[in-house]
């Protein structure tokens, strides 16, 4: 079966959510058509991400909400509880403890480190924050699947490497720095800049891009 | 000329950050190749996303890593200050103040709001919290270019409907919510779950997905 780039897996989570909404408003059926229309994509682009998956909608009919809805979230496995350890409970791990968007979708934080004593014991969220010291084993033991890496740039890289040898094999890291990783390790970068970007691009070059 | 996408426009960003690295470690020159290697791209991608603006490089010698930084730095109007507005003082608010990629790309918070009294009067990070009232007053008087929604989703088209009232054109929104905004109003919206989808998507299909 071929690769699936991330801009497809970016896609599929932003077609899922559409499906979500359309479920909560009692939509049954939905065409390619308009599942593109929802996600700013044409609908060949939308048939051409579902089709490296199998065949779920049918010729004329279009895709059933309901049953289009349970199989993306099983090819992007949303249909389970994931553990996620958060590193560092900063001004973003502290708005990460309390992102409803995280919650809904099963990546739930069990478990948050930080190396400040102000922190550490107190509960945050619901979260109580743990000494980071013991980080390694703590992982562990808790089966972490997924690390938040919310720490600043210049400690990013020991606290991944520390996540890799408690056994974690899924790392999304904030800190803005490129950080290495072992084969077999998947790694992930949030920058909160890029999409602001696209901004400053619009407002620059008008004639290049759609308003609303 | 033709139409440029969001997601032709996030890699700009990538190669300029990529272009940023490199002349901080001194590089002079950078082929296609090299430039697709560091952001999971095909050379092909490369040439084709800046072949949208003009031709930069001379085949067989590369780009110059200066000039293409500059270069795509204009394009993304990345070469100039844009002032921000901030609504929301929340966790995701008080993150964005101190977030150095917005500073350092030249998104500058000049100007935050709150409605929560003991917010209001503040300084964090160097910002004084207004009162959220005077909202369409105070960006008009601080000609506000974008402003970057940390509200609940509940306030969320509010607000938005009060910063085009009040002039703005490009919003950034961080709520979990679709928002209306009139014909040539810029809005994106930004969530932090769509990048550890990735990672749920690794973790469940691994023969499907390239680790380091």
């Amino acid at each position: 079966m071929q690769r699936i780039s991330d801009s497809t897996v970016h896609r599929l989570s932003k077609y899922f959510r559409t499906l979500i909404y359309m479920q909560g408003k009692g939509i049954k059926t939905v065409s390619s058509k308009n599942l593109a229309h929802h996600n700013g994509v044409t609908a060949a682009q939308v048939r051409k991400d579902l089709s490296c998956f199998g065949a779920f909608g049918r010729r004329g009919l279009g895709y059933n909400v309901v049953d289009l809805r349970s199989n993306i979230g099983k090819i992007m496995g949303l249909d389970r509880a994931w553990k996620v350890a958060l590193c560092g409970v900063g001004n973003i791990g502290r708005a990460l403890l309390d992102y409803d968007q995280f919650r809904s979708q099963g990546f739930q934080i069990t478990v948050a480190f930080d190396k400040d004593p102000a922190k550490i014991g107190k509960t945050i969220h619901g979260v109580s924050v743990r000494n980071e010291i013991d980080l390694e084993r703590d992982v562990k033991a808790e089966k972490v699947d997924i690390a938040v890496v919310a720490v600043p740039a210049r400690a990013a890289q020991s606290i991944v490497d520390r996540l890799v040898v408690g056994g974690v094999k899924a790392i999304l890291n904030f800190a803005p720095i490129n950080i290495k990783v072992p084969p077999g390790v998947y790694i992930r970068h949030e920058n909160m800049a890029i999409e602001i970007e696209t901004l400053s691009f619009a407002l620059t070059n008008p004639d290049l891009v759609q308003s609303e």
